[in-house]
């Protein structure tokens, strides 16, 4: 049975459109993600006139509220019959989130047991046959196939097969 | 620079002794850890005469208050020199330990960055040069060099490496 990593934020959890919301509330704007699918999110927000949002990942309750993707929790499902599954999150720099991410595994994946979730600050040192996940830098020591998933933050990242959705993912997995 | 992968629970933590303390307080017995070289703990515990003391592992606070091994601190200082160190501790069964697991981290071995802490469920996933853990089990799919550490549960266990102290640690791998 392959192994099969997956990613927690903006992967399984819609982090991005949490971390905009928090940012246009801060900042009486009114920006949404199709938005930064075309312009750098942090280009554009680190603009000195805007008020720094960053602190929010700190704290309690943060990623305890993040939706789930359409689709994630019934793809998922059907993949874990197929595969070796394991979720795999950087999440150590945000102490508070850990036990959030456990709890919010287990009330939209209760198919995925503890035994399966991994909490790391840097995924070099995790092997697997395919990984899935929106952040480039987590492909660099890995040595299976690696699935981009396409996120505001990696729209004009080259080089990488890239994946949109879920339903997207179910196709070439399934 | 090869990569070393350490346990925390009975590696770097002294897990054991308070589990131990825990069974003698509920109980009124006085048995020592050292006792424990020589008999099979679970076997003994777990007579039907004896009060269980397990539930006490989820609780906030259990894993706070655990003892540093002598030596640990100075000899992974030292170690940290010459491998990329990983911590990787199987947690995710205790949500709880979480955010205490990294927060002892910090208080102990500060010179260990959140980057350098994984905390899961199996560690099947992990890769690396050389794992030093007290549960064989961990090693089944390690493809590196496996020390075991010295522990009450672990103390009939043949065909193992096996490391007892570490200043022993540090003499191997220094």
């Amino acid at each position: 049975m392959k192994r099969l990593i997956i990613d927690m934020d903006d992967v399984l959890a819609d982090t991005s459109a949490r971390i905009i919301e928090l940012f246009n509330e801060r900042n009486r704007q009114n920006v949404t993600k199709d938005f930064f699918y075309e312009n750098d999110f942090y280009k554009y927000t680190k603009q000195g006139k805007f008020i720094p949002y960053r602190e929010e990942l700190y704290k309690p309750g943060f990623f305890a509220n993040l939706e789930v993707f359409p689709n994630a929790i019934k793809v998922v499902e059907k993949l874990n019959k197929k595969y070796d599954i394991y979720i795999v999150s950087a999440a150590t720099e945000f102490p508070n989130s850990l036990i959030e991410k456990v709890d919010w595994m287990a009330k939209y994946f209760p198919f995925i047991s503890w035994r399966k979730i991994v909490l790391c600050g840097s995924k070099s040192i995790i092997k697997g046959d395919i990984m899935i996940d929106d952040h480039s830098r987590n492909f660099s020591e890995f040595e299976g196939r690696k699935l981009l998933f396409h996120a505001p933050h990696n729209y004009n990242e080259k080089g990488f097969e890239r994946v949109k959705s879920w339903l997207e993912i179910e196709e070439l997995l399934g």
